[in-house]
């Protein structure tokens, strides 16, 4: 387990770096990163590079007992080259070319935009990669943060006609794939095409799912492109990573970008991020009342841990950690020391092996001026340099604890294609596939029971459990995979709007759940969306404390020998119909659950699945404690400002305020 | 009393038509609506036709007995188009040039387009015309929707220009009739007027109010260019409509659209229009609880019923009539097929003489994949085919009641202008003209008294009672139709801000209502906007149960011997001054009202006008329970979830849920 | 003290003048203000001018008696100058270029524009400014209204960049001051600083701020431009002014705009402006319920009055005075004539010199139909023609008030630029320094103490008592200008975060509170954002009522010998630090206050402050009632539409409702 921080030679005096690192390595930070916004230190002029600062900086940092990570700067092009090449500068989806003058002003399919980046990359590789203090690359910084996932200008245009073009083949097969034939949106000639922005109504969502794999796979392709610009100079025991971003962004799939690197990073906002997207996640929901603002969501906070382990199924970095207040979020509420504590202690055990915080000291100027750093703008320590300070005793037991892997028995399968396609058309205010799955990653937390956040192509067999929010694109080679992991043993139920699609967003012509009706054994015989107020009753042998269907309802009726039907519907329009299937088959069985639950409900369902599945939960936990398991250790966190207690194994155990409880290995 | 329902052969493997058409045959429905989004499929490349398909579409549909409503496929030009010639692309009010892929994506006014336009309508109809199955044709589809009703390119200005000139004749006169010296706002040359857009502040109102009526007009114009274009071809017994939207729509004057076609037709979605116009249409008003989700609102449904009834004054169509969900509301709840059968009886009560459903199946690509079809995605029968297969028994019954007109003794006037000129000064949040039109249609309704909505130019002589929410623009002429109805025994009641205005928007310089003073025969002597709170109490011979005037007031004083004030305000800066006037007018009377009525305001007074003018309401009927009348028939629609009972003729009618009542003929 | 009116001749038919002017005069009216939009009539063709009209419509005025204030008519370019040299049209921040059609629709930086001004307004001074009628010129008008107070095309690009040029000098101390470094944003080339719009995330608010400054150093610029053209012709006795705009318009310094003006003009609007900017100043907390909607806010109006007073430290005009309804709020309430006098004595108390109503007569056409004048549309007289008969017999009174000036023993300084740096960094929701400007302004008019509102450069050693809401932007000079102030008797309070910016806003490397901390003798050891729901609690010798800190809190330091803590935190991370300090200083004494008070703390905190620097109340007030003081008079002024009474020297004084009450003089 790793300390560090995010630093920024540049923006301080030279005279102060020694300083700076003297007190990072007094701090107990090994690591830092830098370089990460410096192209206009670096390459002041278009092709005159200065790299005499930077290896001063390295020299004296590395002096200093620091190991170093680079960024390669490609995040924030100088003003000679946006100016130089307007058109390298991105269009947004308002068709308006976006300006210089803040960071990722940059089109990642602009040719001559690769042509700088990968100069730059080479060039700064073929610098440092010697040095031994370099550990590793960061390649860019935040893909698409601050709303510019997706470049809509003429060279996207080209790029994706050229991806369309590989994933087609044919005009005649794309416009089968998109059903152009609608409103004659049909294509005769590729230059056809363009970005599905400005049209009158919506775009066709075919059309536009195809654009949002795009846009993910374009920076999926410019990683790669500085991936190999490092290639040839770096070194076999220096990792590549990018720094991905919390919850509030699904415009990449994290787990495609992810795999080309050596370890996935995340850079960790607690108290920021969910102003975004807490609405989304909780609907009309109410988050729970015992978490203060200072501390975050640690239902949040723990899904982007448990999901930036997922990955790529192995530890992660945190290359950005929370250090005090933040900037961008709406109130930037003041954070104690014990909760920058708390927070690093979540971390390393969801599974992080470095906490890099960001950053040093905090900005004097232009954007982030009132973002904390460990010290404050005078250089006095700010809170998290004491939180720091208040964990020196503590490393050991955070290393033991990074010593092993995460331990998980269950699995909640993620999916950005299925985000994306129900996003388009969520077809009831409210519907988000990323509420479902968060719905039920709090049941998880609830309950106490660790697990893995995973793509569909997982390998599943070391699960009991596997959770599907919903599959709702159809994959014939998933339905095939899901039922091996059934027939051998596994426990999996799959949510609402499950198969309605093809992978290309047409609805399946077949009765619903479509490719996965020979799974499941059951049809889905009609569905409607619930608005609010409307809800349609529930009654079976599975007692629900909360026996209403709300938000969306499907209603099932078995197509299959031995399913079962621990839930009925009891009101309404599809009174008497199966509202939770469950098929045995093979070693293992598999459930169809009929509506959206609330958080409630995903509760009781999952303790009923888990328990039935062989499920261990790791402690009962009141509201405000969280419970994670990590090489042989369990973890109690808690976020509350009371004392909270779990009782494990029987007994009662008590956790201090914002405290963190280890309980011994096995 | 047809059935019917749109169909997309295109949609489809050529091999299943006929099974749908022998489906479509046995569930009763006798009429098909296609081609109108075919426009690709039928000219796959500039001026390459392929009639082949819809020849053998039209011939299998026929043989099994269909007639068919040949659409021009208009509404969706192709992509060899739109990308031929980028600039028949509509720019919107922010000035941006929009984009292909959906639809209605070009401007009405652009040469080329109106050649392709002309041309294919013509083709289309040498081609077909002769055919016996064509029964009629409907000109393009739903002109103005998705925002498209107002194009500001630069083909929009030059035909502005020219229809200013036609309208002024000289810059002189447009100057005076919009007042350009105000802010120097002078025209010194044709070519210095543009769309009223992106001004700084407001642009002038007489110059929007013009762009407004222009842009209605050019749809009018573009429409008469297709009857043109049909012209030659068209048989004698062949019809040509076009189908309006609901109330949420009032960007094109639908009078004058209809004046030239021989019957309107109106695209009927109960549950998804109204949550985009409720807000508007009852403002701080709660609209009734007793309406289900899956039902909509029976007040808004009915005016638009009523509304396409007075188009043109005449029986019409529903050409796209809701089977189940639609996919573009709010919460698009599911619906069940009693509903739907209670919306057909209330489309046939209000006048309708063919409801086709849209559509036959659900589609399983692009834009429209969530909207129900009669049958699903799988092809298995939805909710509207129950519902038709349910009605089968009816069907005597409803040809019955289709077979005489409506009857209504009162008349709401509505003008489109007047709506417009208040929509762009209302000088209050929440005044309203549609609102105010509403309010009374309620009031109505709430009474079961059967009323035609009806235009300025309407002969009027038939109704016992004309209410007109407000005679905003001051007309001349219509003062002295007015006058001639009420001298000749007719009831009028007149609403707030009437003739404040010219026709060319400029405030009148008479004491009010000024056009309408020697009519009403009281002047307006002060006016004012009514804040939320701020209420000036009423009182005088007519007592109200909320006897207080707010959201507007006028204060009134008589000018013509005779009249008379039932109510006076109490309180306020207009206290003992007339807040109603009436004035006996040769064998009528004439009143004006001088404060925007409340819902149980415009019942009462609604009530007590109609007594005093004779007009019968049908039955007294709780909330939830409607009444038509047509061919002297008593039609009673409950929409609520519970029994709901009317006294007629002094005895109580049951009406089950969701159900329908037939009371029999005179 | 002067009445008068605003007249468009070119409005209404020349025959109609005459007759104009006698009325207007008969009401005791003196002053015409005419012709600011008429350019297109001055020179309807480029180049050729029409005097005549103008000519004899000020022949016609002043023969009535009536004295002319001639506004230079470059608010509103003609058709023929905006069409014929279109990128005189301003681009918003959206990039748009906006259009021709209301007003203001130019670039204040565009050489032709500012041409053309040069020219229409030395030729109009040439040719009126003998006229012995002509008593002075206004400059344009309400510059920057309506959203047009910042340009970003590319002539203000080109003007910005010289702008910069002469603040910086070079490039490096350009990039120094900003703090380019960060992000790459580094500027190697003057051409590459753009306007500050449309960057991904935010722009840097160096960047930004300058741009700001910039943007007003514009209007001051091209008025300056015109003031020298007027130069050579302007009699002496004729004065120059400016109409500015209230407190809902913030973009322009107007203690600059003022300075080379020979007084400052307000146009004052109490019903509609407080719909903009009601809830920034009031945040979460509520407006007393006693104000109607049809009197408006007497705080926001009485603040606007003071700070146009304070503008030049100087009695000024009302240029424009609301006569009644106006119809640019949300509601636009009608107004009784008793609140046009009060509003009109509520000037005079407050500095007004002269009065002129807007307008003469409602306009019968374009944008402000709805606005009323002192007659209406058919020129009967309005509430404002009322309100002026009334006050016939008060002319005296009101001219022996306005005989001297208003007094004030203290001053509330307020900095436009503090204003903007923290308008574009306020970090956390709800944090405007407008509103904590206001929250004092409240308690100054609550407690009936009277206050001038002077900027930073004010000469304060007449006052008693300087309240800072924040010195956020660090000057070294005004540190020591401060101190002298105090040190010479002067009692000083500052709040919170002052000191944290340098001029150029980067943050101070310095502990805080900067460069006031010896001035204050202490400093902020940390500073938290408060969210809503959370609350410090404070306690020490001075009680509050409401004893907690909320929405923003520093924790206060002694630096200092003799510096005292009244007020200390009582929980939380600040616990037991100080919350207020007070320093003795010389002869006087300064505070820093570490919290943003609600209003009822800075009631509190402003009367224990006031007693102890011996600054006199004139009244114990009821809320609704306020009081001022000029030429020795105590004005009392009832906002309320109750009876209500002061406490002046003991003895109750009642005031009716709406109604003014005079005070003797000393």
């Amino acid at each position: 387990m790793q300390f560090g921080v995010c630093y920024y030679p540049e923006h301080w005096p030279e005279a102060r770096w020694a300083e700076d690192a003297r007190r990072m390595r007094a701090l107990g930070l090994s690591i830092v990163r830098i370089a990460e916004f410096a192209w206009s230190r670096i390459e002041p002029q278009e092709g005159r590079f200065a790299w005499e600062w930077l290896d001063r900086a390295v020299a004296t940092l590395s002096a200093a007992g620091l190991k170093i990570v680079l960024g390669t700067p490609t995040a924030a092009p100088p003003a000679w080259l946006s100016r130089g090449y307007p058109d390298t500068l991105p269009v947004d989806e308002q068709g308006r070319r976006r300006n210089f003058g803040s960071r990722r002003h940059y089109c990642p399919n602009h040719p001559a935009y690769r042509r700088f980046s990968r100069r730059i990359v080479s060039l700064m590789a073929a610098h440092f990669a010697a040095h031994p203090a370099v550990v590793g690359w960061q390649i860019d910084n935040e893909f698409g943060g601050g709303g510019t996932a997706r470049c809509y200008c003429e060279h996207c245009a080209d790029a994706f006609r050229r991806w369309l073009q590989a994933r087609y083949g044919t005009l005649e097969a794309l416009n089968q794939a998109w059903g152009t034939v609608f409103w004659s949106q049909e294509y005769s000639a590729w230059e056809q095409i363009g970005p599905p922005i400005l049209t009158g109504s919506a775009a066709n969502p075919s059309h536009t799912l195809d654009y949002y794999r795009f846009a993910s796979d374009s920076w999926v392709d410019y990683q790669q492109m500085q991936l190999e610009a490092l290639g040839p100079h770096r070194r076999a025991d220096q990792f590549a990573t990018h720094n991905g971003m919390g919850l509030f962004f699904t415009a990449l799939d994290y787990f495609r970008l992810a795999a080309a690197l050596d370890f996935a990073s995340l850079d960790n906002y607690p108290t920021a991020g969910p102003d975004r997207i807490r609405g989304e996640l909780y609907g009309d929901e109410t988050p729970l009342a015992v978490y203060a603002p200072d501390v975050g969501d640690p239902a949040i906070t723990g899904f982007e841990l448990d999901l930036a382990r997922g990955w790529k199924d192995a530890p992660f970095w945190i290359m950005e950690q929370q250090p005090g207040h933040v900037n961008w979020g709406w109130y930037n509420p003041g954070v104690p020391p014990e909760t920058v504590r708390l927070w690093t202690w979540q971390a390393a055990a969801a599974g992080a092996e470095a906490v890099v915080f960001f950053r040093w000291r905090a900005a004097l100027f232009a954007q982030e001026q009132y973002h904390a750093g460990l010290l404050k703008h005078d250089a006095s320590p700010d809170v998290g340099f004491r939180a720091l300070e208040r964990m020196a005793g503590e490393r050991q037991q955070l290393e033991r604890l990074a010593s092993g892997p995460v331990q998980a028995q269950a699995a909640l399968l993620f999916d950005y294609e299925d985000l994306w396609a129900l996003q388009l058309q969520p077809h009831r205010r409210g519907f988000s596939y990323l509420r479902l799955a968060f719905t039920w990653y709090r049941a998880f937390q609830r309950l106490g029971i660790p697990v893995d956040i995973r793509p569909y192509d997982a390998e599943l067999s070391r699960y009991r459990l596997v959770l599907a929010p919903s599959l709702h694109l159809g994959h014939a080679g998933l339905a095939a995979r899901l039922e091996a992991y059934v027939q051998g043993g596994g426990a999996l139920l799959a949510g609402v709007r499950s198969g309605f699609k093809t992978p290309s967003n047409l609805v399946t012509e077949q009765p619903l759940p479509g490719e996965y009706t020979g799974l499941f054994g059951v049809h889905v015989q009609a569905w409607q969306a619930l608005p609010p107020g409307v809800a349609l009753r529930l009654e079976g042998d599975l007692p629900l404390a909360q026996a209403e269907a709300s938000l969306w309802a499907e209603s099932l009726a078995a197509q299959a020998p031995g399913v079962e039907f621990p839930l009925r519907y009891a009101s309404g329009a599809f009174e008497a119909q199966g509202a939770l299937s469950v098929r045995p088959l093979g070693k293992g069985s598999c459930s169809y659950l009929g509506w959206h639950p609330s958080f409630g409900q995903a509760v009781e369902l999952l303790g009923w699945l888990a328990e039935r599945a062989g499920v261990a939960r790791l402690a009962e936990l009141p509201p405000g404690l969280i419970a994670q398991r990590r090489a042989g250790q369990t973890v109690l966190l808690n976020f509350s400002a009371d004392p909270l207690s779990a009782v494990v194994s029987g007994a009662a155990v008590e956790v201090e305020p914002r405290g963190v409880r280890l309980l011994g290995e096995d």
